[in-house]
């Protein structure tokens, strides 16, 4: 998951009321880090050995959905925790992919919770412009120089540059402002189906649940520098779709020759009718008897939309996707109410039969529709799949069998928490002016926090920009081209910007 | 195509019209293979020679579909013609894979005409229990030894045989009975786009024109070892039907994140709702707007398929399928009616998106299914196409591309054909009881030779029992565990026969 398709877009901030917050922040302000000067000398002296260590970690691509370096890539993460100051580091079993447990005690009044992700997509290097594990710096035009690997921005290269502030501060011989609890997954791309077992272990449970609240590292600025803070993000759930000669006892059991066709029944078939009533004709609304409905936006959500949308550029968006038009021939306006307001059920692949090149002539005995469903609130997980469940035995279809393989509710932060209105005081003291976005279209598994029992707030955070996630040539920006965006180190300051502003001393200390 | 899935199923011979010309044929027959014990003792002194050089043909495999070996197949074709005695051996353009055409004139007044292909269907040797080019002799209990490979039945095995029988002749002094007029192909198995080319150039078709018919060998006999002669071929077009952003103008002309759906149309969506429209919505009957109708099965043939019917093991057939139960839960009977009668609309393969392992968080801009429709007379492959045009189009899905990659009309024979009547003749006196059918589920491209302007009987013809074609472990017999079913050196014997039964001094020389 973790890719929110479109760079950021949002609204400015929220009315008197965040403004009001915002000026009280500002007044603290430049006590909030020691020797800043210091810590960015370190993270200057260090950039070469970051660069290097962050190829390092790209190289080692673990992906759970092909069982590769999973093992591994727990190990390494937990490497470059202690390596960065966490004193206690544990592998953990979750039942799935091993999860990382790393806690890092400065003595501070705060903790602050930390949620990352050590695996990375499935690539094909054929589809590539330089290898995508070697983690080559290239230059891009208008962009500046920009390393290219699987994980360079989703989520390696924000991730490294998080750890990054930690040698920063240390070496800087910095007090560390917060305490830190870190809970790093390796199924994050597969719909983390065993967060819970890393996140909810009671231990665990126990350390996050005195933070303030999680986030993730991320580059956040849009390719102007323009920088986004978003609320939240629509649940998900992938599974697959199956008929199944064997399951629905009509169809051959095995793939038999195409010209039984006149006397067998055909699975593939039997899976187009069932998928064509999940949707309406257009393909567009979720068609699902009994289906969950969304929230509709409330008037703040409809105000940040509308900002963003006077501040983003359609015809570039259009352009970058590919996109001549927005479903329905929506104004911009209208499609971005739609992306953060619309539950979708989305065909990621059909596979049935003969996929190779030209054609075979089999009536094929199995067919597959690989679905991913997003969930706005107040939809769940569990809800939406007995409801495409019940839907299926309702129309007849009770023998296609609904694989799901993970998935996870939507998640949403109140602006008002200290998580949020901190990362709001940091980004305005260094001159931008940050956009607020309801809810990303993309998904994370931040309802495992923001869900009880641990009911904190969860966000993203970080200065600098990537791009290309889950796509060919996915790159991080090392050098910026544009004065307003980041480069590695300028995104390493954020997180130490924002550890100072977490633990600068405040009137709501335990406030959220 | 070369395959019918279901073997051999049949209906004795046609009423009293039958028996009688075979009665009158039945009288000649001692006198029809001049020295036949001479030839017999050749074909079993070559048998070990005859088996190895099936086993290298196998290790070449042509495959149009690739593009893998289509000009070193035609070459080793063009060899193995030279070899059996033909005088001219030309290798020809097709404007697709070469084609082959060889003449021997024997100085005979009986011409016959000889359909080969050289070329196989695709294998995954990862589904194969003895490697598919090997051509490895393996026990199959209670068949006896078969060779595995691909091509070993469909169609290199019986094709080897007939080659074998003409050496034999050769070998025992014996003169040929007829002159032949051999047409081969490389594209048999993805639908001969360019089969009109090879047969229909000027002189080609004037040295067809001269003959009374032509046959390709193949194994007609099934595991018990009754023979089935089979009077026709269903007509077949293969095509893939291709969604896609670019063509459509809507949705994404590159693959994006998949939380985009909300915004953004998708091609995948659209292929479904396409297809949902082309059959009925249990997916058995063709539903494509003005689809050219099938005409009705005449008495006679209702009464060949009765009596197939009642000698064939309804219980055998779906076990050896894996299909409980026939569409619509038919009867055998019925379901072999359908078998005959209807066209068909079947997905071979569904490919979209993201086809491999777990899923994968995207929206394809291009989905594809690959279907092939199986043809009755008087349908047309022409016609049909335009149908299926026409109906995407009317229902507003004029951008989905049917991109047609070969396909032909049905061919029929007239039971009472010279080609025909010397088959029954040569399998009664050898102690078979054989039954006509009155087309086949498959496809083959006979209608080149029985439309206009050849306008020309077209048949099958050959002992020996082959299986798995398409499939992995394609096998031939070479030597039978079951006393009715001919080995390989029977098959060759059986088209030793059959060329001396056409070359007999008839009364009926030119007649067809």
């Amino acid at each position: 998951m973790g890719t929110w398709g479109l760079e950021g877009r949002v609204a400015r901030k929220r009315a008197w009321k965040l403004a009001a917050l915002s000026l009280l922040i500002a007044g603290a302000t430049q006590a909030a880090t020691p020797d800043r000067d210091a810590i960015k000398a370190q993270v200057a002296q260090r950039h070469d050995a970051s660069v290097k260590a962050l190829q390092e970690w790209i190289a080692l691509p673990s992906i759970a959905a092909e069982s590769r370096n999973s093992q591994q890539g727990a190990e390494y993460m937990a490497k470059l925790a202690r390596e960065a100051g966490f004193q206690h580091v544990e592998i953990v079993d979750t039942g799935g992919k091993p999860g990382v447990y790393a806690t890092l005690d400065a003595g501070a009044p705060t903790t602050v919770g930390l949620y990352f992700m050590y695996d990375v997509k499935q690539f094909d290097p054929a589809e590539w412009s330089s290898p995508p594990l070697e983690g080559r710096i290239v230059d891009k035009p208008g962009v500046g120089k920009v390393m290219v690997g699987r994980g360079a921005t989703n989520q390696k290269g924000p991730e490294m540059a998080f750890l990054t502030a930690l040698h920063a501060i240390r070496d800087a011989k910095q007090a560390m402002p917060v305490n830190l609890v870190l809970v790093a997954e390796g199924e994050e791309e597969i719909g983390s189906p065993n967060i819970g077992k890393l996140v909810l272990r009671p231990d665990i449970q126990a350390a996050l649940k005195k933070s303030i609240g999680v986030f993730m590292p991320m580059g956040l600025q849009d390719g102007d520098g323009t920088v986004t803070v978003n609320l939240g993000a629509k649940g998900v759930i992938e599974l697959e779709l199956v008929a199944d000669g064997n399951a629905w006892g009509r169809g051959p059991s095995k793939d038999v020759h195409s010209s039984l066709k006149a006397m067998v029944d055909s699975p593939a078939w039997r899976l187009v009718k069932a998928l064509d009533t999940l949707v309406s004709d257009d393909g567009n609304t979720v068609a699902i008897d009994g289906y969950p409905k969304a929230a509709p936006l409330t008037a703040d959500e409809r105000a940040m939309i509308a900002k963003s949308t006077a501040a983003r550029d359609e015809a570039l968006a259009k352009r970058n996707l590919g996109v001549p038009h927005w479903i329905d021939d929506l104004s911009w306006q209208q499609a971005n109410e739609r992306l953060v307001s619309q539950p979708t059920i989305n065909i990621e692949g059909l596979v049935g039969g003969y996929t190779g090149v030209g054609g075979k002539t089999v009536l094929p005995h199995r067919a597959v529709a690989k679905i991913d469903m997003r969930l706005v609130p107040p939809m769940t997980r569990d809800g939406a799949v007995a409801a495409l469940k019940a839907h299926l035995a309702k129309r007849g279809y009770g023998d296609i069998a609904v694989n799901v393989s993970g998935g996870y509710d939507p998640t949403s932060t109140d602006a008002d928490s200290r998580l949020i209105q901190s990362q709001l005081a940091v980004l305005r003291r260094d001159g931008f002016d940050p956009l607020l976005w309801p809810r990303i279209a993309g998904s994370y598994p931040g309802f495992v926090f923001t869900q009880p029992p641990l009911s904190l707030p969860a966000a993203h955070f970080g200065l600098g920009r990537g791009g290309g996630a889950h796509a060919p040539d996915e790159f991080f920006v090392i050098e910026s081209a544009h004065p307003k965006v980041q480069g590695f180190d300028g995104a390493v300051m954020s997180y130490v910007d924002y550890l100072f502003e977490l633990g600068r001393p405040t009137g709501v200390a335990t406030g959220r």
